[in-house]
């Protein structure tokens, strides 16, 4: 265990100003702040992995929305920590829990703000932010409570070898369907194909993309796992088969909401086609992780639930790390080790 | 009965051209042909009453779609007819039913292009194609299969007084739900309030629209039943409550989706809202009429059905009825007696 013994300070990361588009590092700025106690009845925690989520945009974006960080607040993220401290009953000194810990070393949590345990054991600190934290649950939730399917219907995963797409195709693959990645990056095309469980895999930037998306689903798309919207999830649309579902779980291709972006209306092909269209936060279905979980955790046992990691070491890197996350030039997935 | 002894001739009207929008008589013929005799293993029928629906612009639109009908056929739409000969063991001359029978005096069918059968001293003929028709089983479907709700949750429906939504918002009342109508003239608002169950009723063409939308759903809108899309729909979507549910069963606002019409882009209202969006096409659900029709008709037996009728004479009247349906300065349902 990596927590650093001897600090008397707190080194947080605040947000200076709200972003229009991506996030910099300029949005953010380092603070040293006095080492916090352990609140009553709450928890006092040493982070030792911090999370950098692609959900991190919106909530510093000048459009305020569903779960907006105030300006001069610390950075609000999901991190892995230690219990230094404890005044409540349920968890103890050494006890290493996911939660709401922000980006920072320390931090004061009552008991809600702790998602769950975390084995390490089982898997180190940083996976319990991916396979076994939001991007996995993310990942199950489309899959299990937001469509039904039956074995070999085709599935496309827009950002396919992301934190949640890579699970996602991974788990699909692992329930009978056959997915299909789209990417941004050839050298992610090899990634989907060879780690991530994907039968075909699609570089969205490349002028032929809509010849190769239709070759490469000769029966149509039955679901569509989207991560992105805008004009990707429109070529997608294009090849839906009558009865397809679709699953919002990001869109991340938009950089600006603030401003509505138009497209083309889906309203006679949702009729037409008997679409079904359904998103979720994931933030609201917390609960579900119990039932998550355990089928995470069985699929790694198996073999069938691999991650790639991108460490950052130290939190002088947080603050450029949610642009690093999308200019999508890392080959894993992103977290910041403390 | 009215059916017309001593005809030796059908009277059909053919499509001789697609439509670009809304068709007008022009794009239809009446003709004279040999009457027809009963096919081996089915029925010869006497129409007499003929449906007009708005789903059947997309029939003949030229963006061929998913039941096109040929330049040269005769065109397609529900009927009740009587059967005058019968070659097939389920049905005997007398009984009356509901099927696709098509714009003409008489149809030689096959069995399965019945729908079911129809009780005339229940309700009168026109009433088969209406509230226990494919309208009665629309609103019925989108109501039952598509949406999930609670009690006293507000659900606004598009084309409030129309064929379809008329009945979805009697049947949203009965199942305690708060209707909210919107149509496109003062005249069809005191109908939706006074006739049709609505609390409330919007003309959707007034400069306030939206202001009067907003005072008109204070708690915000739960589920949406559109058969419109386009502008109105955007209004709605705009006061849409989180975890809102929309039903899309028409795209009448909307003429001509040949190239394909651009709006506000849903991706993230949906992701952020947690909308769930699913259209259907009454056609591909038939056999769920036989749950459908018993709610109907206790409802009408318990007096919570009214359906205003527009009756037009004579299959004459047949090629400028769609025009007349989506000109929307008729006051009740449109269908055509022979």
């Amino acid at each position: 265990m990596n927590h650093p013994n001897g600090r008397r300070r707190n080194t947080q990361v605040i947000l200076v100003k709200r972003a229009k588009g991506i996030p910099q590092a300029e949005h953010f700025a380092l603070v040293q702040t006095p080492m916090p106690s352990c609140p009553p009845g709450g928890l006092l925690i040493c982070n030792v992995a911090l999370s950098v989520d692609a959900g991190m945009r919106g909530w510093v974006s000048e459009e305020v929305g569903y779960a907006s960080v105030p300006v001069g607040a610390v950075m609000r993220s999901y991190a892995v920590g230690e219990v230094l401290e404890s005044d409540c009953e349920d968890y103890r000194p050494g006890d290493m829990l996911c939660g709401h810990f922000n980006w920072q070393h320390y931090c004061a949590a009552l008991p809600q703000a702790v998602m769950w345990k975390v084995d390490t054991a089982f898997a180190q600190p940083s996976l319990w932010l991916s396979a076994f934290g939001i991007s996995g649950l993310a990942a199950w939730l489309g899959l299990t409570d937001y469509v039904r399917y039956v074995r070999d219907e085709t599935i496309v995963i827009s950002t396919a070898a992301g934190g949640v797409g890579s699970i996602a195709g991974q788990l699909a693959r692992y329930r009978g369907l056959r997915p299909v990645g789209l990417v941004g990056r050839d050298s992610k095309v090899q990634l989907c194909l060879t780690q991530f469980g994907y039968e075909q895999a699609i570089n969205y930037r490349r002028a032929d993309f809509e010849s190769l998306l239709q070759v490469s689903v000769p029966d149509g798309i039955d679901i569509f796992f989207d991560n992105t919207g805008g004009e990707i999830a429109d070529a997608v649309f294009r090849r839906l088969n009558p009865g397809a579902r679709i699953i919002q779980c990001g869109t991340a291709a938009i950089v600006d909401w603030s401003s509505m972006p138009s497209g083309p209306r889906r309203e006679r092909e949702i009729l037409v086609k008997e679409l079904s269209w359904s998103g979720f936060i994931v933030l609201n279905h917390m609960e579900r992780a119990k039932a998550a979980l355990p089928e995470l955790r069985q699929m790694m046992v198996e073999g069938h639930l691999k991650i790639r990691e991108h460490i950052l070491e130290g939190i002088e890197q947080a603050p450029g790390a949610i642009a690093m996350l999308y200019a999508g030039d890392k080959d894993g997935r992103l977290s910041i080790r403390l």
